[in-house]
């Protein structure tokens, strides 16, 4: 892309900072859910963090959006960051911030060249884990029939359905608590599924013996290329002669 | 296939007028469960609707059949729409029109080249998701031992079930109720599946990092293509001087 | 293998009329459970039925025994079937007799060349739908704390556990009732989770997209096929010129 | 590796007492589990029992790391065999007793190369539903809301969430059980996710037909096989005239 220099020293300048700010705004989203007593200050402390958090990431959206070279073409490729940018705006909910800053940390997390695969699947799942249990607890606290009341059932249960297990001791009773258990199974259940799988390959991964098919396969490649390397010396040992043959006839 | 034109060209010119149709449909078979206290005279048109969306595509296929160059084989191949369109006549059931209608709309969504895998996939879990919905609450809210009474427990419980979730909170009881979350169950898990797989994906898209065994064999391949390509320019350098050498050597 | 003619023209043979007895069992196995008030003349003849089926099924693996022209080989890698034979003989235990009867109706099902995957998976899913509700219902149906009570429930009970569902409102609670659970969890989990496969593949099918590594992949077996093509057509075009020239010169 | 064979040679040897004494440990966790109401005199000798055979894998440990050439490499590729050397000394818990042994072994058995992989995760499956469910047993019991009181309800309820059913009639209720479940749901499900993959492969196996995407890809490498043996053979035929001809000029 053409876009990179201005830019792209842009985003690796500023990944530690908006890292450093993403953390404050978990825990500035965390504190008044565990802690329900807490003191009005405490309470407008931490709305006064996750405001300026997401603002620091809305800010950072449009200094990108200025820095690159072809401004149409990064809005039209970065429009689920324009939408997270605009939303708090026009519904300033408290679920719509914990989301729309969720969206712009991943956005930014994926352009950050180096985190691994591995740190950003774990990262997401512990994310997804931890601000969905919040977010359930939260909504689902009020709600009179609801059965999930402390941290530790939310988080229990955000467990239980990421693996699809899903006993059914705690479950959303809201429509709200179900809208986002929605979105947790469907991003959970993926990102957790990648996890198992490397799980199960780590314990396999030492015994080096692939399942059947893969492994022919890889034999008819290997068996392809001792032949066309068989080949390739046959064909050397042939052309050095007649080149010579060549030149002896042409001199 | 040798019946193409005629046969293609109305289905391409049908496409968006049945598209449409397909929708009158969903909502003429929404409204009566959603709202069950309508009068008797949206209930009828309700009907009437449905029978006119079921004759539509009946129609249509006896026109695709018609306009078949082999009417034998597209009956062969066709016999699950065939079925389709006798069924409503045998039992006026509505639920029989409802899978009649689906599997018409299904059959010639799949025809239509326009459409990408994804929205196909795409349409049909929200498809399921919401007739399954529809059908099941229509089911189970008349039975003495049912806990789906709402179209939210009805949607709530599709999603849990489509994801093998599972919580038990809500659960069909009747006999007809479970066959159709048995049907539910063996599409739904089969294309969620396709849907969460793509989720997972697109998470791990970014970061084009192939999992060991398909890294080792794209590698296999790729040394293979770099060892040929260089016996070919061996072979190139070895050929132009022979064929000169022959030419020569002729004159 | 050697022992090819004999014991195959027998097995070849005997596939239909064992074909009908499996299906005899699985009526006499049925009968008394669904029916569970039948008279005892009924029981009884449902009883001669079963002991006359795993008879023949015996009868059938001591004559492939006898028919083998390496008999020790056939008992070692048969063993599952020979503990098919004697088990019903040590503990003559209705539930014994089903597991036996259906491992050496499953073994010779194996052995038909004549049915293809789809007809064995589908037929063992079927299969163990059915045995398993039938002999969990069998021991369920006693048990003062069971939930599983009617062939329907024993039946949904299945299907929610075959695809991991498990709602949880109908689950056994005796330990034979769970033991047969398990079997039934890991057999039928592993064949529903390909008839759930081979759903997806039908729906996606006809798209005929292959997701992102697989393309790229056979792309780069396709680019290197091209290459080797076009390295042939030059060595061809190479080769016969100097076939003539050798020949000349040979002259 | 340089340090094979010392360290190696001790390895080998080490093995069967080792796995006696892994056997010995199982027994000694189980007894006062299950039998609760021994005397003290087998509460005590099952303790004995259980810091000996953690104390032999320790002192295992220590003497592959004095074997091996470089400790300071050793360390860091085994950081999880030290850790759990240590654990037991700072927090004297049975339950640190019991996943730091488990650890040992599990490490131990990698390394024992007459060990298959299907060997391996077949133990480790049977490891993690018997010590999963003792460990949840011994945590649950004491439990007031608790509803897995006996063994039987421990193993079933560990079997049906490693599975995923996840029925709910048995779920942890304190949190040092739910923390022990998140364990056994993420290492269980993904190794219990092998089995029954290998269940399924068992199954399909003596069909011999692969899917459809996998049996293209052969196809395609096998062709391109043919290709290259035919141009081998074309350039055979080819060389030998050639280099009789270039002896014949020289000469």
């Amino acid at each position: 892309m053409k876009e990179r220099p201005a830019r792209v020293r842009w985003e690796q300048r500023t990944q530690r900072p908006l890292f450093v700010l993403a953390f404050a705004f978990a825990v500035a989203y965390a504190v008044p859910i565990v802690w329900p007593d807490a003191s009005r200050d405490v309470e407008r402390l931490c709305t006064t963090v996750e405001w300026t958090v997401w603002g620091a990431f809305a800010l950072d959206y449009v200094i990108r959006l200025l820095l690159a070279e072809r401004p149409a073409e990064f809005v039209r490729t970065h429009w689920l960051d324009l939408c997270a940018v605009l939303l708090p705006l026009i519904q300033p909910l408290r679920l719509l911030r914990l989301v729309s800053t969720l969206l712009l940390v991943g956005q930014r997390a994926r352009v950050a060249s180096q985190i691994r695969l591995t740190t950003y699947v774990g990262g997401s799942v512990v994310g997804l884990l931890m601000f969905g249990s919040l977010a359930v607890l939260s909504v689902e606290r009020n709600s009179p029939n609801g059965n999930i009341k402390t941290l530790g059932d939310a988080v229990w249960w955000s467990f239980t359905t990421m693996t699809t297990v899903g006993y059914g001791d705690h479950a959303p009773t809201t429509g709200l608590g179900r809208m986002l258990a929605v979105g947790l199974m469907l991003s959970g259940i993926a990102l957790l599924g990648v996890v198992t799988a490397n799980i199960a390959a780590w314990f396999i991964a030492r015994f080096e013996k692939d399942d059947v098919e893969e492994r022919r396969q890889t034999a008819a490649i290997a068996e392809l290329t001792r032949e066309v390397r068989a080949l390739r010396a046959e064909v050397a040992a042939l052309s050095p002669p007649v080149r010579d043959e060549v030149e002896e006839q042409r001199h």
